[in-house]
């Protein structure tokens, strides 16, 4: 069923800026993630709730959507070639499957920060490990909002957001799952200002 | 050091149609994978000696590379941000990192193949195994001489490969590896035509 304004969720959360929430959802729920001030990436992942050893898989998405910006109708797989999520409503259009989360390891290697960064891979690792994930677990996202040029010779130019305000893109959930999401912790992809993100479940 | 044809291999393997090796490597090794007959793709995976949980990583290569196709000079590597591997040779110059090993589950949704059919998760699982590496473990594979082409809007077309018999890439090995190496058993990326691969270790 897809979310209308006159029905509530059952669950939501505010994602503080560069922080991380996981939670668990059902087959057939709807998660809708809202992008509230404008021009932030959210990193989306999940693992099956009977076995965290299936997660969701850029390698296998990519493969059978044959395409890498993935929007309305398209099907999220598993690395066992399971639909996790299936994207229903998605105003913005533009997303990445193609880059690992943030982590410390990534601002020490891109950016030379010797300081401690706040990072969704920590944040995405320390969410979900109420749920007996490990950080070395934790795939490629499904980043949300994250706007990618690729030219045809293969280089990846990493621009801001296309999200406003307000804007959201809805997930069917088609397996029961593990999910963690972030409010991105970097500063490229979200136009160099971290803002919050909201999540909504509906049943 | 680069093999020249008066060094001998330390190993060497051959790898029939559609069937895979896994073997290991030290720090400092050179692997090269050559394509004996021309037009055939070769999965390669491969895991820290020390730790399985750490894998080469296609996300975090991509990121680091800011690139889709690998080459000469560049670095692949672990879901850790660690270096596993270095091209450090490259005539042919095209491989992909965006597709999962192709799998039973693969041939079912692409091809309604109902029957088993050889294909390279299976085989990458099978040979590494030997190592305690599971099937669930086996990441995006980089797919060498995987001739895939991608428009500006993100369409996905794979090609044939543009290796000619003879032609191979070199790797540097820049940690201790358990390495999977496949000659890769689906039909279109291999031009219809599935050939063996050889795989030969230098120090």
């Amino acid at each position: 069923m897809k979310p209308q304004e006159t029905i509530a969720p059952i669950r939501q959360y505010y994602i503080a800026p560069q922080t991380g929430v996981a939670f668990t959802v059902q087959k057939g729920h709807t998660i809708r993630v809202i992008d509230l001030e404008g021009g932030q990436v959210s990193d989306l992942v999940c693992f099956a709730r009977q076995d965290t050893g299936e997660y969701l898989s850029s390698g296998r998405t990519i493969d059978y959507n044959e395409k890498l910006f993935l929007s309305t109708g398209d099907i999220l797989y598993s690395n066992s070639s399971n639909p996790m999520l299936a994207i229903i409503d998605d105003p913005v259009g533009k997303h990445d499957f193609l880059h690992a989360p943030c982590s410390r390891e990534m601002f020490r290697l891109i950016y030379d920060e010797t300081e401690t960064h706040p990072n969704c891979l920590d944040n995405l690792a320390t969410a979900l490990g109420q749920y007996g994930v490990k950080e070395l677990q934790i795939p490629t996202a499904f980043n949300i909002f994250m706007n990618v040029e690729i030219s045809t010779s293969g280089e990846v130019a990493v621009k801001a957001p296309l999200s406003k305000a307000g804007d959201f893109i809805d997930f069917r959930v088609e397996m029961d799952l593990m999910v963690g999401v972030t409010a991105c912790a970097a500063g490229k992809c979200n136009n160099y200002r971290c803002t919050p993100i909201a999540v909504k479940v509906y049943e």
